[in-house]
């Protein structure tokens, strides 16, 4: 098997009472790694010292984004549980906190209770009939951050993302798998949960929409193959924004749920 | 004007390094206090501590229930910063911690930014055409927990709630205020996202539904009068459910977005 640029690029190592990783400027978006590939680092390490397998849920409070290069991870377990390991994380560099993580890690494959979805998975056409978001994103002349290279990102050739009509919330909703190859995983879906640009781009002027908080819950593990997510705005006041997220995998199952809090900034 | 149960019994004193206050069992639900008003308690020693009037997001972790009576808030300042002060809080009672909070703090009067909104308030009756929650519960032959007393909640008399439709969501909608006529605040928003009855009472077999995780982003300051909720279950997967809620004030504007993990568990 091909080495995955997903796993290595989150590898965690043990460090006194904490945890080590490398930032890697291929997940960067300008100067600074995105910030689901900066969560799914801290949930690694958090997930091994709670020893549970999958991040039930996890929020993320970003504070001061840094670069690549080395990361400590300081976790501790809030409370060991039958059912959930609650583990808070502190992603430190240069002296400096960076993010501020809190999570509950569980075992979906062990969970045992009633099932009731009305959800339904967008209907879009399938990913070999839509458009590259890469390319789209050249089309409209706008740069390519490198992350964007780590995911192959297909969206169809009418989405509304970026015109909305009126009264519409401002959407992206489109198919999303690592470009290498890698098969997705509940750790994965922490990282695809913030892998699709802004819903505002195009829509509301905007130099930057950094995240204030990031919240997933993943609700299941992914079968193999593409995920469908769609991320709807429908509440932007005073340049404060929710970022609604649904992940879909090839089995039309629902394997996560996101939201984040975000705030406009001009450039 | 009359004194308010709520204020008063959020109150909190600092107390060392920390705070304290006192749960008090009016706002239980059975023998443990109701996980709204154990946030709003925690959220209001977080923003004293931040010196911020508005709690912009908070996420809680419950850990353990406490019973009524003293508990003490250690509160530490993650981050001082212009906009935002992020802060986080272990509820602890009897050397045993109860609930975790992170929050990130503002002044919502002083955003600026874009505004654009395609949310709607839900369309039900006026308040005064509306069937009271004790009531409907009364009649339904379930107990009335006292936090209930607090809380005037009436849901339209054709009200789904309980009795969905087959593929329709598991929901229930409805005005809230005070019983006790205190106007609602931000702070009391974060209460209110946790007063409402779980979406799937009486449509699955559930004997409890614990929340393992509430986030709530306050995105305005309610007007006086009753504010609109509507909470809505769309993915529930092995017992595991969110809640996701939305709170309208009495202006028609968008006051909080809430989403909560909870567990249903059986009697």
């Amino acid at each position: 098997m091909a080495e995955s640029d997903f796993q290595r690029d989150t590898a965690v190592r043990r460090d006194g009472d904490g945890w080590t990783a490398d930032l890697q400027p291929r997940w960067n978006v300008g100067n600074n790694p995105n910030g689901g590939y900066l969560l799914a680092i801290a949930v690694r390490a958090m997930g091994e010292e709670a020893g549970r397998p999958d991040p039930v849920t996890v929020t993320a409070h970003y504070l001061s984004p840094p670069a690549d290069g080395p990361v400590v991870i300081r976790t501790q377990i809030v409370k060991p549980g039958r059912t959930f390991v609650t583990v808070m994380a502190e992603v430190v560099q240069g002296d400096r906190e960076r993010v501020r993580v809190m999570g509950a890690f569980g075992d979906l494959a062990e969970r045992q209770g009633p099932t009731r979805v009305s959800a339904r998975p967008p209907d879009i056409p399938p990913p070999d009939q839509c458009v590259g978001l890469a390319h789209l994103t050249r089309q409209a002349g706008r740069p390519i951050p490198e992350v964007m290279n780590r995911f192959d990102i297909r969206l169809p050739a009418d989405s509304p993302w970026g015109r909305p009509g009126e009264g519409d919330p401002l959407e992206i909703t489109g198919w999303i798998r690592f470009r290498d190859g890698t098969q997705p995983s509940a750790l994965s879906a922490v990282a695809f949960a913030d892998a699709f640009p802004p819903t505002l781009l195009g829509s509301v002027a905007a130099g930057w929409v950094p995240t204030i908080e990031l919240t997933v819950h993943v609700r299941g593990r992914p079968a193999p193959g593409w995920l469908l997510g769609t991320f709807r705005t429908r509440v932007l006041v005073d340049g404060l924004l929710e970022e609604d997220g649904e992940l879909w995998d090839s089995q039309g199952r629902p394997i996560a749920l996101s939201r984040q809090l975000a705030m406009v900034l001009s450039r």
